[in-house]
């Protein structure tokens, strides 16, 4: 892409309410802009960010057997209701139409997909099964001044899973569930921590993924053994490590990217979601829930990954791979070099303004991208490019003509 | 995708409340299911035709120079106050967040793309620019009776264009926006034919993209010699064809499944969206507006084909390309042809269920994938199956060991 072409600016000045450093970085590097607070509008770079944290989670829910469905978001006022969560649950938006009448505006969508799987789930056949869907999700929450950390309207995968026993569902929770996400948080880049959480009602606990950042929301107490972790919300002083059995914690701060829920019978029974067993016999559906928050993530990498300069993007998720430079004596080996890599498939960011270089670095440290390459009147005479890694300053000489193939895997 | 374990059971019993075609047919195929009037979800089935169809556009927009980027749902009551629309709206969906704020819920962007453009256009070089966005929207209908052709909730895509004069936007509105619809329709397998609207206080015309089905909410009248048309709201009794200059009209219903607008300075004049011209002056940026409704579209293209057993899916859309069907005695074959099939890279839906051929007959007439191939004990002794057409009911006999190769293409 052209940047003098592009949907994009940078900025000098830090967002005035907004004290997080993804807000910042992210403001300021043009991925996204403020609609209010909580809410943003991802411009190209920021929506080409999210696009690939997304299609990683979607790759892997895939390859765990989900199904992808699309819920709406106007979610009727008696299924919220049903469960008593139209009153219990505070972060709930409600909408009041002209004609009289209410909606729930989801923030997650157990009230939907349950009754939607009546028609579809009749005998233990057709169990297990499981639908995912990634979407906007909406929360009326007080306050929101941590960028993409917490939004009133933010981005999330949600899967549900259907089973015909707490033993069908335990089974797919740690075979299926769990991999999935280590999977996903591994080819992010993150160390997502395993943190025990409150179960409400119907599980002794429910599982989180927790990363640790200054500016997290969440307080956690990480075994310093093996890395097992609990909320504080159940914490207790002494705790043995349910993992390692080991009683030597230490607390920090972390945000919340993921969260497992084993449902059991929660919604299922206010539902009257039912199925015929082998037997005969008609029996309640077992549930699980799993999210994560792809917006939140967005922010939590940002947290994870900058210094004083800017964002420090990890290849997988990066918007481009590599951003081409054109300075004074070295515009025409920059175009030949832009088209060599267009041509070979690598998604580049060109940045053909006529600035200064020390704009244009600044820029080019603000959005950090993995690569570098700087095209100037010294190049073209060696006919070499040094390609410069955003993280760790590394960098090499490559001849020109070699580059594109080099950048390709 | 192993029918036995698909999220989808077909259902012979027609939706009660919704008369339109498209909403009986897509419900009872499992492809959608209804919330609420005019609100559904997308099943798996159905969740894959509308990405195939938005797909389609987002490739075509991308083609034609557009940036993809995803802009909220709320949006601040104060921007529909700039605009005069958070009263004059009528559909307008206002939520009332238990914090005090008011919001809009987004049934279009003018009002969020103009401000969040003020960063980004300074000067008269970043002109032209566009970008879109593929999304749900919403609006407080009084009536949502007709499946996907009116939603409260739908799903669409929105460009929007700045210019630097009312020149370079009608160069883009012409050279760039019409054949990136055409093209789009065109692919579709869909007659929309270019139609003059109303324009507002801007422009004389707008444009909208008109299908003509039994079912449709506009009426328009279609040149009987070249096939133009104009929206019954700015049809004379007697008018000249604005293509071809006759006088011969029909009467038409038709569904509009895309609009495009010179909204000039309608909405960056509010928002005082200006850039610096080359001489060194301020000017209102020109700006034009292009939306496609991705949902309705679905829903249109049910409309269109269909026959009295069920849909009949065009190939660029249908959510699989062949329906395998193993009857009693072809299991191992049809097994062995869906490894086959899936290892070839065809999207295949196989009817593994224990039924009846009858059952599995009428479910696969009701999905309407374009193939059909059915394995009986009869297919096993004769090496060969019938590869069936949806439309047109043709049908050759193909060996087995090269039906993969044959549906690759």
């Amino acid at each position: 892409m052209r940047q003098s072409k592009y949907f994009l600016k940078t900025s000098k000045t830090t967002p005035a309410d907004d004290v997080s450093v993804n807000a910042k970085l992210l403001e300021q590097g043009g991925f996204v802009q403020k609609a209010l607070a909580g809410v943003y509008s991802y411009l190209p770079l920021g929506w080409r960010v999210l696009k690939k944290i997304e299609a990683i989670v979607r790759e892997e829910m895939d390859a765990a057997g989900g199904q992808e469905v699309f819920m709406p978001s106007l979610h009727p006022k008696a299924n919220w209701e049903a469960t008593g969560r139209w009153q219990g649950l505070d972060v709930l938006f409600k909408v009041k139409s002209q004609h009289g009448n209410e909606y729930a505006l989801g923030p997650t969508h157990e009230e939907i997909v349950t009754p939607m799987a009546i028609p579809v789930i009749n005998s233990y056949k057709d169990l297990p099964l499981a639908v995912y869907q990634i979407q906007t999700k909406f929360r009326d929450e007080p306050r929101a001044k941590s960028g993409l950390l917490r939004g009133r309207e933010f981005r999330m995968k949600d899967l549900y899973s259907f089973h015909a026993s707490s033993e069908d569902l335990e089974k797919y929770y740690n075979e299926v569930a769990i991999p999935a996400y280590e999977k996903i948080f591994q080819r992010l880049g993150l160390n997502a921590l395993f943190t025990e959480a409150s179960g409400g009602t119907f599980s002794k606990f429910s599982h989180e993924y927790q990363v640790e950042i200054e500016s997290g929301e969440d307080v956690i107490y990480i075994c310093e053994k093996c890395g097992m972790a609990k909320n504080k919300e159940v914490f207790e002083d002494g705790a043995e490590c349910t993992k390692c059995g080991k009683t030597s914690w230490r607390e920090a701060k972390a945000s919340e990217v993921g969260n497992i829920f084993m449902l059991q019978e929660k919604y299922s029974k206010p539902f009257n979601l039912q199925f015929t067993d082998s037997d005969g016999s008609k029996k309640t559906v077992i549930m699980g829930c799993y999210g994560i928050g792809t917006s939140r993530l967005m922010g939590v990498i940002v947290e994870k990954f900058h210094d004083d300069k800017g964002i420090i993007w990890p290849a997988a998720v990066a918007p481009f791979k590599v951003h081409l430079i054109s300075l004074k004596g070295g515009e025409e080996t920059a175009e030949n070099l832009y088209q060599d890599l267009l041509n070979s498939g690598v998604e580049v960011l060109y940045d053909d303004r006529d600035l200064s270089a020390g704009s244009k670095f600044a820029d080019a440290d603000l959005i950090g991208l993995p690569y570098r390459v700087v095209v100037s009147a010294k190049t073209v005479a060696q006919e070499s490019v040094e390609l410069k890694e955003r993280a760790g300053q590394e960098s090499q000489l490559v001849k020109i003509n070699e580059l594109a193939d080099k950048l390709k895997n």
